[in-house]
């Protein structure tokens, strides 16, 4: 389950699976311009952080070629705009701005050089962010799977799989990781309205790579627990801030406490990209609110009623405190998380 | 918000409001068999434990109807079938069982009388247990108003209004309640999956009556309580034990551990006809499992992959050690619940 994220060289283009559509069709999406890229974030053609990271590396180089195109010897000018405009599609991931800080700190160090210089260096470094995120999740993996046991149910929420990365994924190379061991395990995937990357995504890849996974509606998530149906909780993260606090899809913090009130331990697995330093807590993280219609409608189904306003903040913060451990590439972080994050990544 | 379940004089038969279909489509469902009753009960065409209740007893009466046309004088005997079909409908909610032990009582209180003498008394029976259940509701929602304070936002799950009940509704009888009082009062109606009653009904039976509602996906009860969003919760139920430990729609219980977490007052309010006082706590309440397609499918939209199972249980159990205070028409029972219900109900 990988090359949902593809750099076509035939189309100098990118080449997306559109995740909108699945699990129903396999359909591409292709980014020729900035705008394309902001618009495939925003409405989630692809999504999870550490794809959009990946994402963000070839959304710089498409930007940087076309401030070429449109602005000639005043590219640079037009290419701080593009990048401007590209950090800012989503808030909350912070994946995004690493990608893009990564590419500008790439453009900085090799100084003065020419604009079409520039385009294969950059090239050439989102092709190593993106074959690089596949051997983290692999390292990660690895730290992760210690803490899971032969015949454990996993539930995770979202999609923290493959196609919230390059590929093999966090929670669900986790997973993946705990198979290779020879484990047996078992996976409830959330359904993780509204959006529903579990039902739709995870499933899709879990399913695909013959893993057994069962799909339950995110409010059974108590009733699972209290049947002792559920061993271990691994999720993904958008953004770790320096006191391991972990901004991940709305619901998370949900099953967080659910997994405290029954003992059940509770894992994140995310790369070092994910961790912002520079903030000191959760409350500093800020919370997309999506538009109203992924709640009102499914598909083109309205479900309620004509007037009635929605919630749909995307994201949510689980404290520090209802979190087990942390799986990184650098190694399975536990509390106090502090120290550990300014061991491990704090040197990033 | 009244009138969704009405027995028809000139169709002899019952009329249903088709809650399958709301809120987009208002359709009625009509009721001439016993078959029918229990098809509308298990689809739920209606749903909600006291309007089960009202729809039983007059399902008892058309299964009189129909074993005085198939069985003649060998009515009693096809009476006793159709009434212990119509009693297995539905393994959860105890209202069901309730209505139909209450016809059975009456009969057995009528001794032997003649198939039409006892069809008179039962409609009437069935029409008295119609019109008390909307008393009823009123004096709970008075009862329980007490607990709701002016400005507070109420969450609430699964759809416990006049939509589940005779009409006022048990939970948003409560709101309603309070409302009457003076009280300003928003609610949040957790959508509910996978059937959405919070999103259709509760929405669209608040929404009609102009009370402020607005809709959460599921999982975003924890976030919505960590930011202080909700004061009180108030839900239905569909089989109380003697304990206190309260059956209601699948996410309650997941509910009741996140307002635990945040200090939220969980109130439940339910008639004593819920209360089944045979179960000493709630490991002894049957979990219905319904049809996997209500979670696969959305409408006629399939969300999950070909091939990969769900789970469907339609219920859980809330502890009552989670529960604030349980609202009946007899008044608001607090903890220790054994003997409040054993005083205000067990005499029932």
């Amino acid at each position: 389950m990988t090359d949902h994220i593809q750099f076509s060289e035939i189309k100098q283009a990118l080449v997306l699976l559109d995740q909108r559509i699945l699990p129903n069709r396999e359909e591409y999406f292709l980014c020729k311009t900035t705008q394309d890229v902001i618009y495939a974030l925003q409405t989630m053609v692809v999504r999870g952080a550490p794809a959009i990271g990946v994402t963000a590396a070839y959304g710089c180089w498409l930007a940087l070629r076309q401030a070429m195109d449109q602005a000639g010897p005043g590219w640079r000018v037009r290419l701080a705009e593009l990048l401007r405009d590209l950090e800012d599609a989503r808030p909350t991931a912070v994946n995004l701005r690493w990608a893009v800080e990564l590419m500008r700190a790439d453009a900085a160090a090799a100084g003065e050089i020419g604009a079409e210089e520039l385009s294969a260096r950059w090239l050439a470094k989102a092709k190593a962010v993106h074959a690089e995120d596949i051997e983290i999740n692999k390292a990660m993996g690895r730290f992760g799977a210690e803490a899971i046991d032969d015949g454990d149910t996993v539930m995770t929420h979202c999609n923290a799989g493959a196609l919230a990365t390059a590929g093999y994924g966090t929670a669900l190379g986790v997973i993946r990781a705990a198979i290779e061991q020879g484990k047996r395990i078992k996976v409830i995937a959330n359904e993780t309205r509204p959006f529903l990357q579990g039902a739709r995504l995870t499933a899709y890849e879990l399913h695909k790579d013959g893993i057994d996974v069962t799909v339950a509606c995110d409010n059974a998530v108590g009733h699972l627990m209290k049947r002792g149906m559920v061993q271990k909780v691994v999720v993904g993260a958008d953004r770790i801030a320096a006191n391991g606090d972990a901004a991940n899809k709305i619901g998370t913090y949900t099953v967080a406490l659910a997994a405290k009130a029954h003992g059940v331990p509770f894992y994140v697995a995310a790369p070092a990209s994910t961790f912002d330093l520079r903030i000191q807590s959760g409350d500093e993280i800020p919370i997309e609110d999506r538009t109203p219609r992924e709640v009102t409608h499914i598909g083109d189904h309205q479900i309620t009623p004509e007037g009635v306003p929605v919630y749909n903040y995307a994201f949510d913060v689980t404290p520090a405190g209802l979190i087990s451990g942390i799986a990184t590439e650098k190694g399975l972080l536990r509390a106090p998380y502090v120290q550990a994050i300014k061991e491990k990544i704090g040197s990033v």
